[in-house]
């Protein structure tokens, strides 16, 4: 039997690698260092998910349960790797958890962070309790309650996405592009509308990202079937007058100045690099690209791969990424995964 | 020895899906329309391929060489499939050149079309030699022949590229977005700006779509490092007055009507369904979504699945995509139809 692979973050890439792997025959183990798998979407409370429409507990429970409950996967919560030696078909690695592992590979699907609205305080976040981000909102529909004012439990009637926030941003240090917020935000201010048919919902852009076939069934469909409105405009500051929140900025297509006053105001928060990456560097010998995550190959042979032969890389630890990308790299990388081994075999035999 | 696995189409996705699988063992059977294998970035002959930074006959070509060469690849040009019936494990099907392969599953990998700017002819294509389309450009820089006007063969000055050619158009029945043509066209612009440093080129755009890290290496790296410029704008014709082309639009962040000469003027083309999708979808019993891609599982715990068992999909077959996303989905389908047949054997033991 050959020795397990360890897969490294128990998100969407991470349940897609160990599940594809253990298909097929591959033991793994599945080390995530919160204390359940399911990576953002579970942990932060998604509700319905972009672009399957299916329910983050439906969708990606249901990939923990059919991933946890195989026999060739092993799961451990609650840690983390602190070390990791060895070369590709014989490594070693230690766990937080006083464990070590005969590992034969890795593959690390470690996620992002996503960024602390508290950096961007000229926003309204932090100073307003109905100033609230995406993954909060999401946590909303997702719980049952409903989308309410926190402040007050009301039901907004004006509510306004601000798309950018900790993303193409120079000013804070984090000039990418977080790639999925303006569809996602597209999908949340469609479900606002079904909850609440007769709150306004306005999301404010720099330019509208929602690329592919997310043109139809998110930017179209939002304003078309739904009403949701765009503004395309740099916003200033948010601030109340008391009793409501006012969203000061230019809409960048009339060059004028607006003010507009809204009950509840959602930062469509960006991906940063997951904050454990310098450390995740150190341990396996993976090199961080100039924004700090985790490099990735860049020569289509390569697809999965890091400068570490036998540790390869899916999803958004590399980079802003969507789910199904994510999945679909997890799926890849298991698959590069199993080719390195029978490369192997064959240069042994 | 299980049965081979048919790919239908020899771009990158079908590529990655035939060179994972050999490598794991599996035979293949690759079958490509066209006389040669490598798909547009072979057969269209692009330049330096996002966002790799590989010119294509380099990465692509290399990932042709590998996969035609190894030896579980049997690989059929010129060929089409005409019958494909059965079932998961043991299907049949009938080649153009009268052959018949007996095979265990079957990944499309059937790419897409590129839009053809003769439907868009106020933009001047097919009026103005000297307007041509971005594949036109890649194939001046890839065959060394340089950037120049087809009309006299001089260097250009003044370079306009246009973007959603046949994409976010709905006057003519293209909704979608393209995905990649923002991204393909600033690095196009910047490698214009290398071979002529005096050349002006100017990306006329709706929004900028350069996700995720690119907005890094593609849109600030060509405005700062290569001087392009982009300007918003509404196209409304491309005329000439007998010396220049003549771009007319309105610029729509100051709201005025602009004028501006050029020597060449670039249509940064669409990704069009396949031309071929409906007979590839009464062949294979798979169904097409409503834009006339071929229709993909919408589950995550489906990646890479059809609506027919034991027929699979990858890569722009499926919508717009991107090169290194069609080859992870390649390998993500491969796996997904090993796993398919480890399931089976389960079932049957």
């Amino acid at each position: 039997m050959t020795k397990p692979i360890l897969i490294v973050g128990g998100g969407p890439a991470g349940l897609a690698a160990a599940h594809s792997l253990a298909t097929f025959g591959q033991p793994c183990v599945l080390v995530e260092k919160a204390d359940r798998l399911g990576g953002a979407p579970i942990l932060e409370g998604y509700a319905k998910l972009v672009p399957s429409g299916e329910w983050a507990r439906d969708a990606i429970g249901g990939m923990v349960e059919r991933t946890a409950g195989h026999d060739l996967v092993e799961v451990k919560t609650g840690a983390t790797v602190t070390a990791f030696s060895g070369a590709v078909g014989n490594f070693t690695a230690a766990l937080s958890n006083g464990e070590t592992l005969d590992l034969s590979a890795a593959i690390l699907c470690t996620g992002f962070t996503h960024f602390d609205s508290a950096n961007k305080p000229e926003w309204g976040f932090g100073t307003y309790p109905d100033v609230v981000t995406t993954s909060q909102v999401e946590l909303m529909i997702s719980s049952g309650q409903g989308v309410r004012c926190p402040s007050d439990g009301r039901k907004p009637q004006r509510v306004a996405i601000l798309l950018c926030v900790g993303s193409r941003d120079r000013q804070i240090g984090r000039e990418w592009c977080s790639k999925i917020c303006c569809t996602v935000s597209a999908n949340l201010a469609m479900e606002i509308r079904e909850e609440l048919p007769d709150c306004h919902v306005y999301i404010y852009y720099m330019d509208i990202r929602t690329f592919g076939l997310y043109e139809t069934t998110y930017y179209w469909r939002s304003q078309e079937e739904f009403k949701v409105k765009y503004i395309k405009a740099r916003i200033a500051e948010v601030t109340s007058d008391g009793e409501k929140l006012i969203v000061k900025g230019e809409d960048t297509l009339v060059k004028r100045p607006i003010t507009i006053p809204f009950d509840l105001v959602v930062h469509a928060i960006g991906m940063d690099p997951n904050v454990d990456n310098p450390r995740l560097s150190a341990v396996f010998g993976v090199d961080l690209e100039p924004h700090g995550y985790i490099g990735k190959a860049n020569s289509y042979a390569a697809t999965g791969l890091t400068n570490k032969t036998g540790v390869f890389v899916a999803g958004s630890a590399t980079g802003p990424e969507t789910i199904d990308d994510s999945i679909a790299q997890g799926k890849a990388a298991a698959m590069a995964a199993l080719e390195q081994r029978q490369l192997a075999a064959r240069l042994v035999s």
